[in-house]
């Protein structure tokens, strides 16, 4: 009998101690899975490894260089009009899928989408001294992606998309930003809101991919770029000069 | 010794047991975790208990009549230009705060944040016959809010804030869209197109709520309605029929 309540009292012990680990295991296993979650909606899993929580989540704005990217689809709103409702929601998490490769494989931070539209950055927050550079192999290849759809698409008797993208750099404020329900790692400031005013000027010029020359200044690269006529740019004083680029 | 062989016996079956039921809870409090931080982005704590995952990360594409809120601050810009960086993501933060308590408070759902912009719309998921009435009261009891934090600002010599807040219903495209690492519960198509465009009218105006004739339509609210002159929106080829709306 003594033996007995000796391996109860072992195996009670061990009990105590299986119960403690679970806990434990499942608050890791949770907040592991979040943080995966939260990173993985931004960042390519190379770049999340690169930061630690405190660079994303205690982010109270911080001023950085950034480059800006939006990337626009071409008469999508008029396409919805024309193609079922399932065929637009596939045919949108299709493309923004490619793109949001292309955009993690030059280590692009994805800001957002906006209806068709795809918001992202390069230098923060992992800094990156060349994101200028970044940012247009990023447009080109983009571009480049986008060819290659639609070549398939062409061959499968389905529409084609033509997308516009617009690059800038300067300084952004960069912070998580929102309700306190729902904050997200965001880029805010003049700079976004000048490259989300050069869309409607890619679009006016049939530009496929428009750089200003803040941006042009910074990249290093060489390419094919076309000087266009200054742009006024609604809410802007200044007018912007910029540039088309050949992608191919 | 048998009775010692019988005790081990049951403890060992419960011991399996425990491990069997704690790995089933991990599995359970992560996935309700997730779950709970994703409905909670979108929708106040009642409403996300009305609804379902299938309603949710299941939907692809179905159309539903919605009335979308935009609210913009005015002058946001030049004020992060004046502004310190911590100052600006402080302010934001908490406006955003108070502003997703009264779209939460009126069932709305966050579609999401764009700089110091919100979008939001009622009537879906949870399906609202009076979404137009919702957005309506919504607008006005934020605004409402503004003012009463501005008087606290005053007292505290911290800048004020001015919003201009459109209204607009029509259809939309529902769906869990994005990248396969990042789709989001949102509304697309020309409603929210035009009600984007619709806030460039408020602010030539200096109109803090404005509502489109489809939805002052839906609204069975009395309320003070000063027809403008129709507004050619870039873009919509039929100029739009718009209501400048008293919020007090």
């Amino acid at each position: 009998m003594v033996a007995a309540a000796g391996v109860m009292a072992l195996v009670a012990a061990s009990c105590i101690f299986l119960v403690d680990r679970f806990k434990k295991l499942t608050r890791t296993i949770t907040s592991e899975q979040l943080r995966a979650e939260r990173m993985g909606r931004y960042f390519s899993p190379q770049v999340a490894s690169l930061m630690n929580d405190e660079q994303t989540s205690g982010m109270v704005g911080q001023s950085q260089d950034i480059t800006v990217l939006f990337c626009d689809i071409r008469g999508f709103t008029a396409m919805t009009e024309e193609l079922g409702n399932q065929e637009v929601v596939e045919l949108l998490n299709q493309y923004f899928t490619t793109m949001v490769d292309v955009v993690f494989e030059f280590g692009g931070t994805l800001d957002k989408f906006m209806g068709d539209g795809i918001l992202a950055y390069f230098g923060a927050p992992v800094v990156y001294a060349d994101h200028a550079d970044r940012a247009i192999s990023c447009a080109k290849s983009m571009q480049q992606a986008i060819e290659r759809e639609n070549l398939i698409k062409k061959n499968q008797g389905k529409p084609t998309l033509e997308a516009v993208i617009v690059v800038h750099s300067g300084p952004a404020i960069l912070g998580t930003i929102g309700s306190d329900k729902r904050r997200e790692f965001t880029a805010i400031g003049k700079t976004i809101n000048v490259a989300a005013r050069m869309e409607a000027v890619a679009k006016e010029h049939e530009v496929k991919i428009l750089v200003s020359h803040a941006c042009k200044e910074l990249a290093k690269q060489e390419a094919s770029f076309t000087e266009l006529a200054p742009a006024k740019l609604r809410g802007v004083p200044e007018p912007l000069r910029c540039y088309a680029l050949e992608h191919s």
